[in-house]
């Protein structure tokens, strides 16, 4: 029995599909691969600009090359695509829509979820795409530069409220500023951070209302890049004039524990053990991990850090559950922070490539905590 | 045995779960409900803001709540869950993940695929989404009106090319500025068109390089507006200058058709009659739909609409394959279009809610295609 590689997504949700196709469209549409041939099937609306803009070597196909009887489903079409391809079985990503892939095994045709990445490669980054991350992080850095300058801009009223353009400056203002920057330079970020004093504390917080002195703020910016897919993934923690005793020592812990797992991050490095290092170090410079007795978590809760690419969060995880060794290749976030309700959060994060026996930073931006 | 529903996917990517509970992650969580009880599951990392930011009723836990003997795998949680549910069957929206469905029934859990929408009255939209989506059209029409400004504000050289702020007009900044204007009202727009000439024979072109005089261009904003997470969707075609004669019996031939159809939405009425009526009646006046012998398609090749909500497109569609009449409620865009790839496109879209006998319509922006 012949076996073909399916995917059916919408390529502005599925980095598979991008990965194979290059191909952006607003609907979802069907990507195979049989041997040395792949092809792609459209809908009419997307067929002439699926030409000009897939990649080379792939087929493109209308939906209607594949319409038996008036049968348009994308069931039916897949149907008479196994037919074609006298395939009787079908590998597909573990994502895959259970409905259709229940209705081709219904017909008789095998459906196998990958039990692994669908392209274990987009974890093993090429040169054109380290270039791409590299250019996605400079990008995000020309946000980031407008925050750090907006912050520097403002003015400190006398209840410590932050005013910018002559009105209080909030989080929503400083994201959108974050955000049109962004768009200026064709990307977009739709889940930016700037969370202030208590706010930080809770790490995906996007944060809400006024800003203050005094108080760290965590701007957290990871867009995609629209030309290329790819993303950047950045954070700096400011506070606005003096920053509290522990807020400057958090910050320095953090910053210590990021410049020392980025050297941990090389070929034959263990993800589990480098996270395992971080909240050890943190605990040693006073920051420990917990939980209060109301059930807020303290101290360092999340991952080390994660893959970067056509995903925002992939593979690898650098956390205590990969024990997985890197292998060369891989670009990955290294974010270490602390959290405490009392007093809010301090996140540094920076961008690494792992090459031979050291990582390259893909990340070229300067730490300052306290900003005049 | 007892069934309960269940929904495992992101809620910035999946419009049901969002509208089961009305909470936003960067990360997959887990909906579940049996009988009246509804709940979630979410990371360490989302705890607090889940609590704060779901629906009424909807009770949260944590991961660490399932996870037995340390085994933290999306499918062990779930069946720790169906084990405290009693339940032995999951009912699951079509777009499950499949390897997820397979794990689970290969430890005797059924996972039953939702033949139609897991949420069927999301197609009915309350009063509460109607003001969303009104919202919705009203801030995509500020973006609109950027582009409009700008194709006002230009100048155009000897060449023909539309200058602005002293240097050529592209595509790509018109849609930077369109975008733009978006965000600072908290709304994104991923895919802009502004495309111009021939690219706009092309429905999808997003449209790129310097825009000229004398020429179509089409306009196309459907942002997600980030407090609600409904939908606006609006297409403008205008032409900076004197329009061709093709383009100025184009134009009144869609808008003809756009005003008529928007009078026909309403309880009983069938979309793909609406659709029929459309294509014809854009024959009638001038402009039939074919195919040439170079593979080019011309005239009205796509559906007449689509419903709006949560998703940019969902059901129900407005096209020769939907029999089923509108029942009242329905929020759907009405958006005919010519296409010619010799002289490029011309589409008007506006949105209607289906009313009893008439739809309400929620866009509120003029149609004007020469602009001085």
């Amino acid at each position: 029995m012949k076996k073909a590689s399916l995917i059916v997504a919408n390529a502005e949700k599925s980095a598979d599909l991008l990965y194979a196709t290059g191909f952006r469209a607003p609907d979802p549409y069907i990507y195979f691969a049989m041997g040395a041939k792949r092809g792609m099937i459209l809908s009419e609306l997307e067929y002439d600009r699926g030409l000009q803009e897939c990649r080379d070597g792939i087929h493109v196909f209308r939906y209607e090359d594949f319409i038996r009887r008036g049968k348009r489903g994308m069931g039916d079409i897949l149907r008479v695509l196994a037919k074609s391809l006298k395939a009787g079985s079908f590998l597909v990503p573990s994502d895959f829509p259970l409905g259709l892939a229940d209705f081709l095994r219904h017909h008789g045709i095998e459906v196998k979820s990958s039990k692994h990445e669908f392209f274990p490669e987009r974890e093993f980054k090429s040169e054109r795409e380290i270039d791409c991350l590299r250019e996605a992080q400079r990008i995000t850095g020309l946000g980031m530069r407008r925050a750090e300058n907006i912050l520097r801009e403002s003015d400190i009223s006398p209840s410590g409220v932050l005013y910018w353009n002559g009105a209080p400056l909030t989080s929503e203002i400083l994201r959108a500023e974050i955000n049109i920057e962004l768009i200026r330079h064709d990307a977009f970020a739709e889940s930016t951070i700037a969370a202030g004093g208590v706010q930080g504390a809770e790490p995906h917080n996007e944060g809400s209302g006024e800003l203050y002195t005094g108080a760290p703020i965590v701007i957290d910016i990871f867009p995609k890049i629209i030309a290329t897919g790819y993303h950047g993934d950045m954070t700096r923690t400011f506070v606005k004039g003096e920053a509290p005793e522990i807020v400057r020592r958090a910050y320095q812990a953090v910053h210590n524990t990021r410049e020392r797992c980025k050297t941990m991050v090389r070929a034959g490095a263990i993800p589990a053990e480098i996270h395992r290092f971080a909240a050890e170090f943190l605990a040693q410079q006073g920051f420990p991990t917990g939980r209060r007795a109301n059930g807020k978590s303290y101290g360092f809760f999340h991952g080390l850090g994660h893959g970067l690419g056509l995903e925002v969060h992939e593979a690898p995880r650098m956390n205590l559950r990969n024990p997985v060794p890197f292998k060369g290749g891989e670009v990955v976030t290294v974010e270490p922070g602390v959290y405490d309700s009392a007093w809010g959060g301090v996140r540094l994060e920076d961008v690494v490539a792992v090459r031979g026996d050291c990582a390259e930073c893909l990340t070229d931006y300067p730490d300052q905590l306290e900003l005049d």
